[in-house]
């Protein structure tokens, strides 16, 4: 395309959605520009050409071409205009295959990862089931900003100087606020601030983990956790995740075997499952880790997400034993990208892991410390929290409604109680390659169980994870009802022999 | 003590020092509260009675208590006061040796260490030749605070979003202007983003290194580096520094002898010896790189700090091999705290290095990124290295004229012409411990030579490193005078067989 009219007609907005106007149009212009609709040096139209022709406020128009140039998309010329750039950032992940060379091997990372680089491509429209990553439109910019800029009046030079690796003191303080719900009980000298949970795991990978090592983790999981162990050398033991958590007596056949010196565990609401321990496991596991000498490392990314009051223990509440590694992540409630997370480290283990945090990057951004700590301490997390929590449930509601009332025979699901995940086991043999690529065609995304699993050889095959964390309330119900006739047509085609359901 | 004058009397507070008049207060407080001097909930006088007996502003009052809250020594309670703390952080390293279980360790890992966490004590006038980082009286925390607002304004949520892990596309553009004076050609795509060069050296260790693999460093060297390659399982060779780099005979034989997959050098203005590859040296050894296939991490730190015109050559801007993984900190000249730097990556690994980051912790923050980003492409960045050079060029030559008219004889030392070190030989035998007790008796604090070497049995025992990034201009001439004293003294008191300079 070369001519500007043509452009501005096949831009779509739609004022309904909960998707800001300026990114909207941003997304238009970026997809243009990805598929080589909209050549390099080619110049847009002007904001007035823009804002009439499109009938929406300048500042949305100006905001637009600001992010576009920010990534990299166009550039501009002082009073001559806007233009796309000569090198644009990496084409997107197209979810028919042909990736990049590495996507296929990122892909089995997590899942966050496809979105965050663009691999599963998430257009202004696209139902995204694939996400459980709040989406930005919910962050809370204006209150954070008040607390930078209150920090850096306050502290001045200090806040960018070298910090203490533990973590800035006062924010292991409020800290404890946070944990007052959980019934855990700890004090600032066993916590430690880290630059989000991923780097939690490489910190504990690096404190306690020798090449040969073995650990043992849930199947499905966070793949993000197993690829820190396999960096380590250690080898992985699966133990298949149930609807109450794993068979205790395989576990610890396995814990026998192999003499773990970690296990790996989501207790609650777990990731991919978004099955849970039942409490009677959770007392066990941790004498279990007593009798047998290993810690527990437990990720405790969205436990306090329980919309029908499941009241689940953390592992950490009843660590009699203090073998528990709990790492509490803010990335599905706060902001991931401001990488800040913290642990609750055992006494015999605080010195190891200090030093491992210290060869990792010294601290974490006294910054973001100092900004937090101040969030915390007057009051806007737990207002923010409150504010998550009702849209989180809110939507959880309305899938888990839209599931009961469109899923087919033979699918099975159940009800996690909480969290942002939901598991769907598919018939055995379900062609999901084909239903993945079905439903991108109507702009839907969702992620494939396989990327979950540590190998190949483990795999199970049938079964997908819808997330909402990402997705509009308006698009849910829609949504599920096309992906549940998609799976059911695929279903069918397949004859009834495909239709057992998996056990 | 417990009556309010007498806390007042003994407060100093040197109106002519470069250090804020708030943080002099500040340390004041703290010391007393360190030395249990005063006792938890013990009431802390009034702004007003600060401000009358000490003849300050009330807001640098209000500055300092703010610091003190912040920093966990103090508490205030509404309308009633401000107390002394219950838990306070944990108590400094004192350097007459007896610290806490872990800071020997620590001590080891690097010198920013010992001070971020005050296990060397730096008080208000401490001449502190220890510390080779700026301090934060010479951050740009106005500028920065301007562009961290810009960004806010601009992208909202999509600054707090997940970021790409290789680094917000734009900043990996304006790094190429910084990399402009150094005669490196690279492109956005061969740029990955780190948070500091220490998660840099990280990375490169869990994409390179298996346990047992061998690394051949300088020696002395950072002692941050071993720490990382250690943790990985590696083995250290060490090669001696040398006034003009390594011996490369014995380089390569130790090549030959080990096979390392990794070199780790700091070519510039080495830390801790000042010292510089000649530019003979760095061409022969990226020969070497491609005759015996390994890869050299280069740790630029300061190599823009070139105060005599020395113009090295980066040995990334002559890799004709492309196997020179280059480090770049911005710790020195801009704000450690920060925790951003960059590297440039050989094209071969580019994908394993992207896999290894993303492990590490997903992505740097995206508002600190993009806040750097803006900082470069407004011009603030080349105004605020030309600032630093001067001031930390300043100090060179005080120190360095300082070193040439007090030195006593039998000790050397040779002009690194740039950096932040210098690096000084003993006679044989010399009582450094001793030394640095007497120093700290008067205030001054210095590295020891022995901190910097990967074991004990290669620890040279006779020499210090001075650093002068944290020293202020007017304190230079008196200290190293001082300094000089107290060796030359000691040096006497050893009796002539132990004055035959270290060769």
């Amino acid at each position: 395309m070369s001519d500007i009219p043509g452009l501005l007609d096949s831009i779509k907005l739609d004022k309904n959605s909960k998707i800001p106007m300026y990114m909207q149009l941003c997304n238009n212009i970026k997809e243009m520009i990805q598929q080589g609709i909209l050549l390099p040096d080619f110049k847009l139209p002007s904001v007035r050409q823009f804002r009439d022709s499109l009938k929406i406020n300048q500042v949305t128009v100006v905001s637009a071409l600001k992010l576009l140039e920010n990534e990299g998309y166009v550039y501009t010329k002082q009073g001559s205009g806007t233009f796309v750039s000569r090198s644009i950032p990496p084409a997107s992940y197209n979810v028919s295959g042909d990736a990049n060379p590495i996507s296929d091997e990122l892909y089995q990372q997590d899942d966050t990862f496809l979105i965050s680089n663009g691999q599963i491509k998430i257009g202004a429209n696209t139902v995204n089931f694939a996400s459980a990553t709040p989406t930005p439109d919910l962050f809370p910019v204006e209150d954070f900003r008040k607390v930078l800029d209150e920090v850096l009046e306050r502290d001045r030079g200090n806040a960018f100087g070298y910090q203490d690796s533990q973590g800035f003191y006062p924010i292991r303080e409020s800290i404890l606020r946070i944990l007052h719900k959980s019934n855990i009980a700890t004090t600032p000298e066993s916590i430690q601030i880290i630059s989000g949970a991923q780097q939690g795991i490489d910190i504990i990978s690096k404190a306690l983990l020798a090449q040969g090592d073995y650990v043992v983790t849930e199947s499905p999981t966070y793949t993000g956790a197993l690829a820190v162990f396999k960096s380590r050398g250690a080898h992985i033991v699966d133990v298949e995740m149930l609807e109450d958590g794993p068979d205790l007596d395989i576990f610890e056949y396995n814990i026998k075997k192999y003499r773990p010196k970690l296990v790996y565990s989501i207790p609650s609401f777990q990731n991919p499952t978004g099955y849970s321990y039942s409490n009677r496991k959770r007392k066990e596991i941790i004498n279990l880790s007593a009798k047998y000498d290993f810690y527990i490392l437990e990720d405790d990314y969205v436990s306090d997400l329980d919309f029908e009051n499941r009241n689940y223990l953390p592992l950490k509440a009843i660590d009699t034993h203090d073998r528990v590694i709990f790492i509490k992540s803010f990335s599905k409630i706060f902001m991931p990208g401001l990488r800040l997370g913290f642990m609750i480290v055992p006494s015999k283990l605080t010195n190891i892991i200090l030093q491992a945090k210290h060869t990792t990057d010294i601290s974490t951004s006294g910054l973001i410390q100092r900004a937090f700590d101040l969030y915390i301490r007057e009051g806007y997390w737990d207002r923010h929290f409150k504010f998550m929590f009702n849209i989180y449930k809110e939507r959880y509601l309305k899938i888990t409604q839209a599931l009961d009332s469109y899923l087919p025979a033979g699918v099975r699901f159940s009800r996690p109680g909480g969290g942002l995940n939901i598991w769907l086991n598919l018939p055995y043999g379900f062609p999901i390659e084909t239903l993945i690529r079905q439903a991108a065609s109507e702009d839907i995304v969702f992620a494939p169980g396989r990327i979950f699993y540590s190998s190949p050889h483990v795999q199970k095959l049938d079964n997908i994870r819808l997330s909402f964390a990402s997705v509009y309330i308006e698009q849910i119900e829609d949504g599920i009802r096309k992906l549940c006739d998609m799976i059911s047509r695929l279903g069918n085609s397949k004859g009834e022999n495909r239709r057992i359901p998996l056990l």
